[in-house]
């Protein structure tokens, strides 16, 4: 017997309008204490006037105490659903990619709120961020085997979600062995992603689509990556042609990887790494006197909440700044956030900025999101929070 | 001698943003009348302590009085400047494009405020919509002459922007004789535009990439094309492998284009066309149980002028709702708006009520804006005005 979820009065509206997500102090504790309930449980959403609205899972300990699974209140989280579910996500997939290297699962955009899946053909990297879907583990591992049969299931269960959810934070591979490297292509350039001990899941498929505009603007040009992880920007540009490309990362494991993927694609000759902190790494490129055609700038996020805009604004623009010296007389700055909390009208605002800061001229060429297979939920505008600008910067 | 144009007290800050427009309650008019002026005389703007911050146009008839045309208070609006600004906007269009079909000025992002130009090969059209570039027509035309030696000109002189700059609305062939045909192609497909009587210069070259993305998702699908103008986006998906496209506008004469240019691909079996009222049509193909696997919204503006925004978001809603029925159980919506007033997540909110008033799942596949030979100007929010959402629409 699925136990219920009691709204407070009005708090159905964000519902109503399509979000997924209950917060706690929406709930009617005195009819249906949450305290009550199991962490990870299954429950029936109810409107204040007891009518059902709703399948949820809850997590009594968390500020989102719920978030909607089925809007069919006879449904549950099970095996079933889950195959229905990762079966409508990879149908969207195939219509989108020849090749089987892209998100799978993006968590509420793709109706599964709280579960990541990267596929890398046969390997299957999975996180679990919250414990509802931590409670349907073994139904999920099950659905997987069913729809897609992985060679290899690993679990990336080191999150921050998690740790906000009470829950461990542990690597395993729980199916298959996992390949000595796990291969992927990306508009057409190779890549082995570092699974196990990478960020994330080991590679950020979100910036296909931004990746491959600057790929056909960088034959000839002299490129710098900054924050270059293991590549994807700077050795995607050399494999399309750039002359020369610097990559610099404060990760020595992420720049050995850089020369691997480099040398998978036979790019090692133009691809050179520096090793260190961005902003040091920008003083000391501009000292010596160094001028590059194009600068990516793909930085951590440095709004990772909300109280963080202040400073996280002032180190974009400071970023910014300092990365548009060392660009040439006509150059191109491929300038991007992950950060959620980064309205894409501050980041023109960033590179507005560090323009008149130079006394340059400015023109936005493009304006990237995160790629189709990261889906935006219309209702839920936290589920879009990539953005990149294409711009050029020229003296007049 | 060119005459000085004073600010009051604090009315830099816009410009010193970077922004290139002044406003005429902005003018310290005790010191310099604006009503002194000419009409599109060049001055030199001087901050409120008589500093000059640069050169600018007039028109002290108008709301926006005077539109700056360089940060140096030494230059002169003439042929020289001209060539110099039109030679680095060609050189951003021939690093982007292969052919010679593109927005070759895109006004004040391409630092030529109040001034448009679409290329068609040898055929140039030509908007100028303010009083300062009305008044260097001759040597704009001598500029192009020596930029680009086109062997047609036209001036597509009746703009809004004139009429509100006091400006005679004319159309006229300045230079050589226009051919029967103007072709032009975009993402691999032809079409002739109608440059003389057709919207705007005969073509919206600005949704290049949003149909390139959309080409990529029609093969095999019937496709409606809505407000479909002279095929952009229908007779594109008709190339592109969609098994059906039916094309409706209200003009008859766009639709005869329509034909023409279904014919020119190849395309004139898989395009069918309907004449009407957007509405009517959407409610006559509903009485039909007529269904789409890809329907394409691109409206003209619903939002001209700020305090049209509440019935704009209102008829946006409608478009999409109505629209949003007759696709079938797994669609894709492509939605967009060129009105600058309506923000992009006003757009997503749109497309978000479409789908709960229907009880369906929208997943935002892509937010494509305008292409980069449109570019937006870092500090001018006005010059973005474009949005196109690709929605996979679908039932849980």
């Amino acid at each position: 017997m699925t136990r219920p979820l009691r709204l407070k009065k009005n708090a159905d509206r964000r519902l109503k309008s399509g979000h997924l997500w209950l917060y706690s102090n929406e709930i009617d504790i005195a009819e249906t204490p949450l305290k009550g309930l199991e962490v990870g449980e299954q429950v029936i959403v109810e409107a204040a006037n007891g009518k059902p609205m709703g399948l949820a899972y809850v997590n009594p300990n968390s500020l989102i105490c719920a978030r909607i699974v089925s809007r069919d209140p006879s449904m549950r989280l099970d095996r079933s659903l889950l195959v229905h579910r990762l079966n409508q996500a990879l149908a969207l997939r195939q219509s989108l990619f020849d090749k089987p290297f892209y998100r799978l699962v993006h968590g509420e955009a793709d109706l599964l709120p709280g579960l990541v899946i990267d596929r890398y053909a046969e390997v299957l990297v999975v996180q679990l961020n919250t414990a509802g879907m931590e409670a349907v583990k073994d139904e999920l591992l099950d659905a997987l085997d069913k729809v897609l049969s992985p060679a290899c299931v690993v679990l990336r269960n080191d999150t921050s979600g998690r740790r906000q959810e009470g829950l461990s934070e542990v690597v395993e591979v729980v199916k298959g062995e996992l390949p000595e490297q796990v291969l992927l292509e990306e508009n057409g350039v190779q890549f082995a992603a570092p699974v196990l001990d990478g960020q994330k899941t080991g590679w950020f498929y979100d910036h296909r689509i931004n990746r491959a505009w600057l790929n056909q603007r960088v034959a000839g040009k002299r490129v710098l990556d900054l924050f270059s992880y293991v590549g994807g920007w700077g050795v995607q540009a050399a494999a399309h042609g750039a002359s020369e490309v610097l990559c610099v990362d404060a990760s020595e494991s992420a720049l050995d990887r850089v020369a691997e993927n480099a040398a998978l694609n036979g790019q090692h000759e133009r691809v050179a790494v520096g090793h260190g902190d961005a902003f040091e790494a920008l003083a000391a490129l501009k000292a010596d006197g160094e001028k590059f055609d194009v600068i990516v700038l793909d930085p951590p996020a440095f709004i990772k909440r909300r109280k963080d805009i202040a400073n996280g604004e002032r180190a974009y623009a400071r970023l910014n700044r300092d990365a548009m010296r060392l660009l040439g007389r006509d150059g191109l700055l491929l300038s991007a956030s992950c950060s959620m909390h980064l309205a894409q009208d501050r980041l023109v605002d960033v590179v507005r900025g560090a323009v008149r800061h130079q006394d340059r001229q400015g023109q936005i060429l493009f304006q990237g999101h995160q790629g189709p297979d990261h889906p935006v939920h219309p209702a839920i505008p936290e589920t879009a929070y990539l953005k990149a600008l294409g711009v050029r910067v020229f003296r007049d």
